[in-house]
């Protein structure tokens, strides 16, 4: 026997991603978020003003779904100390794998592939939702209220998760800070960052139209070493001049290979 | 004694930044391209439904502003090889210095801060462009034509425009290989690269609002040597790994420095 609809939602956490969450909740007429629960009183503040919110041990009883957006390394901790048996409670990392849930709980995974920030509100619609459940009518309950929230809905294993997770910190960590080390060089030729900020997009953007290993340009990939060797040349910082150089490598040997 | 106005382009290649360049000039009343030189008569047949088109040596001598958009490895060549005397030359290569250019011509860049790809129209409107004259009146003159193309007209001499080159190469060349990395390591788990869209735009998008510095999140960010360790095992690849390590390291110097 299992319930036919969820519509009753407890959130656990008050950080971006509960915030964004939250947010997109709240839009959804049939779907409840019955109690926001944290550990900060201040924290919980903002959500006060449309729900019940409550401390860890108070946490209700009635809901049909927990959703725990907390950090990973406090993931298996908070769990471990919910008052709950036998409820529904997934997490919300990418790098964390399912069983880091308590067993008194039906486990699963309802990771939002996005950056989220404070201060700014973005439309969930896009972002793709990574599910995973242990109880195939579980799944199927996260699959309804994921398809509330976005067009892009995915069932991921954890296996899987983990490589996702993993690219991302290339696509996103990585790639924000050779935005960071391009301000750096700016900065050192008295020229303001958002000069760059077009390209940025660009580069971005075109991806819409054109793969990664098409839309490579500059010197590396043509492989043009008087180029390369300027650039290390004009490089002060030891760090910068290695990203330079490993990067400029893998793109040479990216193209190399298909010559 | 110089030209009040100059109103008569003439374009030199036919490539992508010819190509944006020349569509841009032709929305603009009051200047003129009157005629597109290649070496390639196939690369001229889409300028000639528009304006004359011409080999190298028939170059019109009624220019009033010859800019040259070539490969940076042939504007040298091309440049000395031009039968003009005295005329306004430009080229368009972030990298190459105003120097490479032919000392019978008045020389001068025109290098617009963008990546451009054939099949993807976009306006100059927002596309920096950087200017650099050896005489102040052509400079003038530049800029009144740039300003008639795009909002973004600075004036940055040789040496911060090869520091501005270097800075894109960072923000654009090796962030799309990061990208590419990306792409890989889905593809290894068989998860399509367009999931990681929405995040990719997203990291770019959020530059508007927050700096590189402020932005950047994920395990190196945190000094978080559990998930930094587990992420370079499931890297198989020696390059990944390799790029994994240098730029986790080099945010956390980057973080450690501030803390």
């Amino acid at each position: 026997m299992y319930f036919c609809r969820m519509n009753k939602l407890v959130l656990i956490g008050t950080g971006n991603v509960a915030m964004h969450l939250f947010r997109a909740l709240r839009e959804c007429q049939d779907l409840e978020v019955i109690q926001v629960v944290g550990r900060d009183p201040a924290a919980r503040a903002y959500f006060g003003s449309y729900t019940d919110t409550a401390a860890l041990p108070e946490i209700s009883q009635q809901g049909d779904l927990y959703l725990m957006a907390v950090s990973d390394d406090t993931i298996a901790t908070v769990s471990r100390n919910l008052p709950l048996e036998g409820k529904l409670l997934v997490h919300t990392s990418g790098s964390v794998p399912l069983e880091a849930l308590t067993e008194r709980c039906r486990r699963g995974v309802f990771y939002p592939l996005q950056t989220f920030s404070k201060n700014r509100h973005l439309s969930l619609r896009e972002v793709p939702l990574c599910l995973e459940a242990e109880d195939s009518q579980d799944l199927v309950q996260l699959q309804r209220i994921a398809n509330r929230l976005s067009d892009r809905v995915y069932q991921i294993g954890s296996e899987q998760r983990r490589q996702l997770h993993l690219a991302a910190v290339f696509a996103n960590n990585f790639t924000n800070h050779l935005y960071y080390l391009s301000q750096q060089i700016l900065e050192g030729a008295s020229l303001p960052f958002d000069m760059l900020l077009p390209l940025i997009g660009e580069t971005a953007a075109k991806l819409q139209d054109v793969s990664p290993h098409e839309a490579q340009t500059g010197p590396a990939r043509r492989a043009d070493e008087g180029t390369i060797a300027a650039h290390r040349q004009l490089l002060k910082d030891a760090t910068q001049k290695d990203v330079y150089t490993l990067l400029s490598n893998s793109i040479k040997q990216t193209y190399g290979k298909k010559l």
